[in-house]
């Protein structure tokens, strides 16, 4: 199966955001054995978009236009693509009716511009847009397929997860698989990391690879063989090695969501937890509460930059902090202790460190860092040295700390 | 001027690397009054690469070549180029010696394959390539032009700004020239954003577009001139418009960082700050604290998801909680002055409102969200509805607190 991807949108074209879809695609279509070759970018104009269609149809199997789908006058997707294939268009009640309620719910006004995205090319598979409006489409002609996404890559991403990536799984059944797993790990450099696993391979089958974010690195392992469950298996016996050697530093794997995880663990548990910051600044209470329904056990935080907050709002001592500086083991365990009585939740978890540029010391390096978790009968610290600058720093900070909770929850399991 | 860019690698094509060119040329062709058209991403195969090129030929007065110029089998882009062409490949001495000498200089060996780089097509402009050993090319047919450059980022971007810009600004010079300007607007939705400026004009000139991002739309305005000055000005009758139309929603325009703008602004007054939170839920500590330095003007900040924390840590009177409601200007405003009053900050802000998807009723629907801003003698709240999914409702509302402390900064310009 040949693919071609186009890509619609001028803020593209002129270069003001990065196509993060063609990589997107280009990793996922590929990694079910469809063969991708060619991407085309064009503007918001319905010549260009045209033109490159009709050449699509002549060469791929598979054709996947990004873009386009919105309420504005620069959105022409979709009468484009129905004009070229030669189908009317139509109102989708369904969508109608989400919006609709939508707007109600909200107490907006609908608006006539509104009304644009739910008109859909006729005899079109519908695919539903569960995180915005635009509804997607996927033709079928013949053997050819024909799937127009909308732009957002947090409307992108679902649709094609949820609805195209099985539409085309079922399609493809026989070929080649390729299969991943990826491994999130903090407070280590890249380089570092490679030294520990280098002995396990590189480019073969099953492959390493890594790939480096601000706060965190990633080791990616692919294997390809005839059946997922040949790949799966050799993927199996590289991961277990991997994880042996990299346990200080994994804090999640594939596409975990590690706020989601604590979550379903500490209503599992039935426990509640606060949140105190000092170098992650709130990131860690917002990394909790972006998941829906985490008033449940979130009780809340304190972001206590300043010393006098450390003491007059979580009741660190004064002493602790003079003699062991806001930065400490002491300090740490003292704020995890303090926002669990402050805010009346079973379990404290707590952050100090240097984030950097300025505020380091020879005795306390920028990238040091004291993560500590409390209940009701003890509060443990453990020191950290995180590399990189302060974004890279504050990020894999919050990483580790929320593993910190999620390996205390996980080990919870039998004590309720 | 009429562009096309083609960007030649399978590492591209199949997403294992982002395709950063395409910013690249797309901003600094289109900053130099060049129009692009088109993007193309092609793999390293011959027939398609052809293909593209001979299209490309037929339509754009410019045409860059990024990639396939390396010594390795893959690499296809010069002897494309020259059969499209009907151009024969010739030795260019002076590359020959410059590796050579690298080599050389190295105590490396020379392989056979390296050689083939240093052959281009004949009567092509050679590109001297100062960090890397393939030269590009330049080769002018008529009026067309069409240009190759390496693959690796750090040889194209200086090759094309010591070279290639120079040579094309020269090309152009009385040419058209396109300016732009961003405005990021916070809750209202994109077509909403369109229906209060529709009138305004679309793809024309002075051009406007839109782009939805989680939490922010961006309108987009675009003017071409024949001078920097002439398109300047386009572009200043039209954004006074539409500041007026829209300055309830603008948060923020161009690239400014609107923590680092505020950041700036609290040092300036000699001013600092304190905020609590609710359904940003620590986003907006968070946003704040990612500047450096910021510990000198941010003294710290409540996580208040349960009433219980703000009542007893913030200080909200439980009256004031049930008769109002946590989600009303009321506690809003006494969230402010609490977080002013605990932290010993000069000025409180404070964040309330429903994220959803769950906790919306008739009365108080979902996106419902109010901000107070709170200094010695006030507080004032402001209500608000932000449309989208609970990650974009978050962001909405933390670039709309951030704004609110902003102006409220802005304003106080004189008073110290």
């Amino acid at each position: 199966m040949k693919a071609e991807l186009i890509f619609t949108g001028s803020e593209l074209l002129l270069g003001h955001i990065l196509n993060s879809h063609a990589q997107f695609l280009g990793l996922r279509l590929s990694g079910m054995g469809i063969e991708v070759t060619l991407h085309t970018t064009v503007g918001d104009e319905q010549e260009s978009l045209e033109c490159v269609l009709r050449q699509a149809m002549t060469r791929a199997d598979l054709i996947i236009i990004t873009g386009g789908l919105g309420p504005t006058t620069d959105d022409i997707t979709v009468e484009t693509l129905a004009g070229v294939l030669g189908l009317s268009l139509v109102l989708h009640e369904e969508s109608l009716a989400k919006i609709k309620e939508r707007y109600k719910e909200r107490g907006l006004e609908m608006t006539k511009s509104i009304l644009k995205q739910v008109y859909v090319p006729e005899d079109a598979m519908i695919l539903p847009n569960s995180t915005g409006t635009a509804p997607g489409a996927l033709i079928e002609r013949g053997s050819q397929v024909i799937v127009a996404l909308p732009g957002p890559p947090n409307e992108l991403i679902p649709m094609f997860e949820k609805q195209v990536a099985p539409f085309l799984s079922g399609k493809i059944a026989g070929g080649a698989i390729t299969s991943y797993k990826v491994f999130k790990l903090t407070g280590i450099t890249e380089s570092a990391v490679q030294d520990l696993i280098y002995d396990l391979g590189g480019q073969g089958n099953p492959g390493i690879a890594y790939v480096a974010k601000p706060g965190e690195i990633q080791v990616r392992l692919t294997a390809r063989a005839t059946s997922p469950v040949l790949a799966e298996k050799m993927l199996a016996k590289l991961s277990l090695e991997i994880k042996s050697r990299l346990s200080n530093y994994i804090f999640s794997s594939d596409d975990e969501i590690l706020e989601e995880t604590i979550g379903k663990l500490l209503l599992a548990r039935g426990l509640s937890i606060g949140v105190a910051e000092s170098c992650t600044g709130g990131m860690v209470a917002a990394r909790i509460t972006d998941i829906p329904g985490s008033s449940g056990y979130f009780m809340g935080g304190v972001v206590s930059y300043s010393n006098d907050v450390k003491n007059k709002v979580l009741g660190v001592p004064a002493g602790v902090l003079e003699r062991y500086g806001a930065v400490s083991r002491e300090v740490a365990s003292a704020m995890a202790e303090g926002v669990r009585k402050l805010t009346g939740a079973d379990l404290g978890l707590a952050t100090t460190g240097i984030a950097g540029p300025g505020g380091g010391t020879p005795d306390k390096p920028r990238g040091l860092v004291y993560i500590s978790m409390a209940d009701a009968s003890s509060a443990c610290s453990r020191e950290y040295r995180f590399p990189g600058i302060r974004a890279a720093v504050r990020l894999g900070v919050t990483n580790a700390a929320l593993n910190m909770l999620k390996l205390y929850l996980m080990d919870k399991r039998d004590q309720r």
